[in-house]
């Protein structure tokens, strides 16, 4: 089972990290990390390099698809030989999935129209702009299609597809072995429990970081 | 401020990338993955590869020091240049942080003699036997080590410590930018909570691997 996860300049790290840490442990899975050219991609602050190991034209029919999002996506949306690769190998895939701004580019390509899907909260006006009806949902299944929701919820939406393809009881077994039993600090993860100053201060630093 | 990752063949990579995601959006951060050699580094299963930045000669001081744990920590625990580093730049950390069986690397330099700490639920007993106090807790704040328990504690850990070095806000602000509002699909993150039987996979699979 070839599990594809795509790579371009100014991709999030933990986009594509958190998926892979549970799909790769699929006993069946072969990764592929997949760009327009093969060896080190930067992510978006510039500091983390991961290893594209497969060119576009080398994976034409990935089983799943990861596709990350990041700062990188907004200069992809009208790249129409990334958009053509999107379209083709949607075409093969059992799942196609994104995390954060990656659903961006599934929109782009046009594989969201008038459907439900979520993507990073500073962002779903754009994707509502790309066709696609943003819900505020952290996982959006919807066909053969998977969009999650920020940054980290990548994790969640890899564990929910292992139970589609592998069943509850190897999901169960990932979650234990990466030890997924959260913890977080605060309950201040989605624009819906922080309070308005922080949500505010995430806002103006997003605006100065595009 | 330097945040120093520390890379070895087979590391786990959601250890590094969970709290790398948190812990580079700091605006004062800079960061550093510091590995025997500068280049390539593949993670347990051979398929990801993220690149150090730095050698360990390159790195003597920094502020915070990230040491992740994969099945590759096993064949370092008497690795003395290794051990030696630790021991060293310990003493100028203002925070020595683990996450999963990174803490099997810190307890064999020394650096836990009799003091609580985490890991993997699956490690806990080789923890006991370098030194340190296992507990079941996923975050582990001793002194100026924090340890955490299994790959994905990282990211809590990791705000939590944003929380001690930026404050409330700083650690909320993050939270929220990569939608850290976990959905685990089921309750079985933790040895005490998954069923038996899912235990019992992961530990057959673990020791399979091993």
């Amino acid at each position: 089972m070839q599990v594809a996860y795509l790579l371009f300049d100014r991709f999030t790290a933990l986009d594509v990290t958190g998926p892979y840490e549970v799909l790769s442990r699929l006993p069946d899975a072969a990764s592929a990390f997949v760009a327009e050219r093969v060896g080190s991609i930067a992510n978006e602050s510039g500091t983390l390099t991961l290893t594209a190991s497969h060119t576009l034209a080398e994976v034409r029919a990935p089983q799943i698809l990861v596709v990350p999002g990041g700062l990188g996506t907004r200069v992809l949306l009208e790249h129409e030989p990334l958009l053509d690769w999107l379209r083709e190998v949607h075409e093969e895939t059992e799942w196609t999935t994104s995390v954060c701004t990656g659903s961006l580019l599934l929109a782009a390509a046009g594989l969201l129209n008038d459907v439900p899907a979520t993507t990073h909260w500073l962002e779903r006006d754009l994707l509502a702009k790309l066709g696609a009806r943003p819900t505020p949902e952290r996982v959006v299944e919807q066909g053969k299609i998977i969009t999650a929701a920020g940054v980290s919820s990548g994790i969640d939406m890899a564990l929910r597809l292992v139970e589609r393809t592998h069943g509850e009881l190897a999901a169960q077994a990932i979650q234990l072995s990466i030890e997924y039993d959260p913890e977080p600090p605060f309950d201040a993860g989605s624009p819906e429990k922080a309070s308005a100053s922080v949500v505010e201060l995430v806002r103006a630093a997003s605006a100065a970081r595009a």
